[in-house]
């Protein structure tokens, strides 16, 4: 069928089981063609295409609610909710979002982008429907991976006392986006193999039917016994004890086991945790043979081959980061990397093959990271906790309580710095200078190549005077040559590259290269522009700031990061604090507001970090005299 | 004996049971005496005097490293560690911390004060302690609440799937800070009365070594049964399935049943989990009987009798925001109130009294009250979040990424702003401006007094534009007349308190009353000052702030909260970003550094936040010619 054509998903009411088999089919050949020239994450789709199909058909969204955890997973719910059309555009700047995104749709009534909130979520619907006393049914589809997620645990717990109706789809496809860790994932494993379970428990229940003295001697026991038995007799054990009615396991490719346990929880009475067994990349080879965890999510590949787009560029920042830590670590067997749930994101996995013992993957669980880092650091090793820029929110009263507050040696790789593009808006790390920067202890650095990035990573892996953290961008260096010996350096030292009399542009990171640029342009209009690496967000070169006091000219302070509590207001702070109060400061930045997905140029130019507007803003507060001299 | 001559707990060694128990005595007497002077947590410390007392024997303290969960019971651990002289100082300037420090004892490990990160901790050291080859034992001691904690979940899932050796002691008091909430809480239940099971699965094992099918017809069975019988025969399911050895309940005041079971938990290899049941508030009858939580953590009190001290003060903040959000709710039946284990300490106890089906005490998890109060929000709903400001640092990622980012109508009331007080370092609510200001489509207001708490709270429950936090204060207010009728106030707009045309002081909270003494001392010095209530601290008052640029005269701000990236940075901002770059601005704040415990006047004295030094700092801005006229 021309899936462009659908509008709603009412359609699937009528839907047979050949037709939904047909319509499973055509979706899956429209994804992997289509992802192929846009890229995204094909093989979570892939694996939901039964399920997405089945929930629609049963549920009536978007009175009933459909939560997608993390939601990259949200494509074929997309296509069925009428956006196949707006494939063509997907992830791009305007274009469809790669998760549920609110003002797109009113099938789409949570957002996520980050794992293991759509629990919580769903409670608080449940709670609301009750207190307005309407009907709805809400269901959140959520991954074996997110569930290792605290706040997933927390919800599960608090459901469970609750008990309100409310239906709980386990998507274990027995891999997250790194192979899965965690007791958690051992239980499923466990129940994943229910088939013999069933067998054994049928015939030890006919045994006890058929044993006298169940029904006799034992009938005041029975009673006590009866409890102690459900443990035998229930498969779903864990999400039982919490209480939940466990269904399952679901063959979530198959559309009749589906129907058959999607009516049933329906139905179901208190919470409902419903175990849906998939298939990552189910219908396409490449992605169903993955082992690497490339095809979770991917840029463009060649259809019929499977074939990779490679990336051509020079080597990524991760990978920079891992190569270096490798060599920290063989000088220093105190090094211990920490990942949550992101070894191929972070490169962490190239560290685990020299170093398999001193490479842990705890799960999405960054709470437990953080506060695991400093309790390694307590007894004398270097923990180095590699995350992304936004995911590391998650662990940030660890950071306070735990790590800066115990002044501990915790080296924070925080990867994903600044805009990240085509992920969005729940990705962009633009937070992290202002919610580590008022942190007692903390060291903050970035680097402004990947050359300098080694040396940093170096620096950080040796220093010992509590947390640094050193965040690089996501994507790929500048094909730098990397210098052989890695070297330490100096922490709260800046480095002028480019020297000038008129006006000082401060920046670090991915827009130095601009500030070179505008300082060319500007010498054209006859002005000489310092440019200066400031490369130690916290502390901030303060001998250099004062001697930029005493020359009293403009500053421009220049950032990929939000402006408020940002750089520049350590800039502004420092000169304010030290009687500095008539000095000329112009702020550059992310402004007030979430930033939409898109490619990084594109979205720097959006937000106004752009070349022209350096040029701009540092005419703004040039001497007027010599403006266009 | 004396207490106070124990230097280290190396004599417990040759202690027998006889002397324990005397020593367990003189332990309680000496608490229950001590804190009638000081206050302090009396009920968690009476709990855990057997089991402190046992570890400390059959552990060797600090080679095996004793880890204290939230950290308010480790008074008993202080006293066999050579602190009880110090006791007369508890939680006071430079006095003994309540909970446990580093800096003061290498008995002390860890520092909490946050809950749940114990179990985080220990299994960092127990990493260490296996890539070092050392030996020591790692134990962690942690309550049944803070076991709902998200963080500790993530913990024990990771802990159970590496194996390391590690002790658990689960303290199930059976009562947090509040009657703990959640399914884990039901489990616990079910454990405490496996008497009834030990029974019951005696009976049935005999049973089953009786019947002939179970050694003839079912062998081939058995094998693939046996691992289902684990389910019938072990009561610690819960942990063992996520892969702990399970020991106990184990009575926690039985020095013999606590010997036993920890002597099998140090040779056991692998995680182990010890279940003991203890009573809060043990051997002193107000403690034991204690319903409210009264004696969880409080003041002085008299010995003889029990009697709590009265706090003979006006009502407290959080009393008043609990009986303004009373009325709010009675008009409008969308609002509903959230804490995450706090009913008592932000008064929303208060609340439940009167609308018991619109309170959700949620557990120690502030991660799932923030995004279930977004859920709620989702559907039309109205809800409140009661959270003290270092407590909703957990819930960071949730409040960017769930509230802020889909603009929800969440109301956060973060209790406990500013300094705390004896609670210290942990406590210090200085960091939520800081933390949230940064967020896009976050409000933040704080008020003057009692009077205009009751109409913020009034103004963020009807307010429906987004997020909005209103933070006030521990403790009392000034005693003042509430207005009768509640009003609206506009957010973005503050008041001038008194005129004056010299200098601006830009302020709120707590320190309004200090900005207005000294500017009546600053008066008498010739000086005039303008006293401004900047009760919105985002956004703040443009129109005023771009009337005192245009004024062009000294701008002095004052805040009980982080300098860095807080109120004054966000008006060194505003004049920056709007080109008035002369404006003369200094501010005053809490330094970049923690704060620890002690009387909250004495730390603004620390701080530098007192009267005399605004008038010092006012001072140093005012224009030099007037300067002492």
């Amino acid at each position: 069928m021309d899936l462009a054509s659908i509008k709603d998903p009412t359609f699937l009411k009528k839907c047979s089981k050949t037709e939904l088999k047909d319509l499973a089919q055509d979706i899956r050949h429209f994804l992997i063609e289509k992802l192929s020239v846009t890229g995204g994450h094909l093989g979570p789709n892939l694996g939901v295409v039964e399920l997405t199909l089945v929930l629609h058909q049963l549920f009536d969204s978007p009175k009933d609610k459909l939560l997608w955890d993390v939601g990259h997973q949200a494509y074929v719910h997309k296509i069925l909710t009428g956006r196949a059309a707006q494939f063509d555009q997907l992830r791009q700047y305007k274009g469809l979002c790669g998760f549920p995104k609110r003002s797109e749709s009113e099938h789409d009534v949570w957002e996520t982008g980050h794992s293991s909130t759509s629990l919580s979520a769903a409670m608080g619907m449940a709670v609301a429907r009750d207190m307005k006393g309407t009907d709805e049914k809400i269901v959140a589809i959520i991954g074996d991976g997110a569930l290792t997620g605290g706040m997933a645990l927390e919800a599960l717990n608090h459901i469970g006392h609750e008990q309100k109706d409310l239906i709980v789809v386990l998507n274990d496809n027995e891999m997250s986006i790194a192979p899965n860790v965690g007791a958690l994932h051992s239980i499923l494993g466990r129940l994943r193999t229910a088939g013999k379970y069933q067998k054994a428990k049928e015939e030890l229940e006919m045994l006890i039917k058929k044993i006298p003295a169940f029904g006799g001697r034992l009938a005041a026991t029975a009673e006590r016994v009866k409890d102690s038995l459900k443990y035998l007799l229930v498969s779903g054990i864990f999400f039982e004890e919490l209480g939940f009615t466990y269904l399952g396991p679901v063959d979530g490719h198959d559309l009749d086991d589906l129907t058959t346990n999607m009516k049933y929880a329906k139905k179901t009475k208190g919470p409902v945790l419903i175990h849906v067994i998939t298939k990552k990349g189910k219908g396409y080879a490449p992605a169903e043979n993955d082992e690497k965890g490339t095809w979770h999510g991917l840029g463009p590949y060649k259809m019929e081959s499977g074939e990779v787009v490679k990336n051509p560029g020079p080597p990524s920042y991760s990978g920079i980061f891992a190569e270096t830590l490798k060599k920290a670590a063989r000088e220093d067997e105190r090094i211990v990397a920490l990942t949550a749930a992101m070894p191929g994101g972070t490169k962490l996995d190239q560290f685990a093959k020299e170093f398999p013992e001193r490479m842990f993957d705890v799960g999405i669980a960054e709470q437990h990271a953080t506060t695991m880092a400093a309790g390694l650091a307590t007894q004398g090793m270097k923990p180095v906790f590699a995350v992304y820029s936004t995911f590391l929110q998650r662990g940030y009263d660890q950071v306070v309580h735990d790590v800066c507050r115990q002044n501990l040696n915790v080296f924070f790789a925080i990867d994903r710095a600044g805009l990240v593009g085509a992920d969005g808006e729940t990705h962009q790390g633009v937070f992290d200078i202002a919610y580590l920067r008022h942190l007692p202890n903390m060291k903050i650095l970035m680097p402004k190549d990947e050359n300098e990035l080694q040396h940093m990573v170096y620096t950080a892996a040796k220093y010992s005077e509590g947390p640094i953290a050193v965040r690089y961008p996501r994507g790929n260096g500048f094909g730098m040559k990397l210098d052989v010996k890695l070297k330490e350096l100096p922490i709260g030292k800046w480095e002028v590259i480019k020297e000038g009399g008129d006006l000082t542009i401060l920046t670090f990171g991915t827009t130095i290269p601009m500030a070179m640029e505008a300082a060319g342009e500007l010498a054209k209009n006859g002005f000489s522009v310092e440019v200066v690496n400031a490369r130690s967000i916290k502390p901030m070169d303060e001998e250099m700031l004062a001697q930029l006091a005493m020359k009293n000219r403009p500053i421009l302070t220049v950032e990929e990061a939000a402006l408020q509590g940002g750089f520049g207001s350590a800039v502004l702070e420092f000169f304010h604090d030290n009687q500095f109060h008539s000095m000329i400061v112009e702020r550059m930045g992310i402004p007030d507001r979430f930033i939409e997905h898109g490619s990084v140029s594109k979205l720097l130019e959006e937000v106004g970090i752009t070349v022209p507007e350096i040029v701009n803003r540092a005419e703004k507060i040039l001497p007027r005299k010599r403006q266009r001299a």
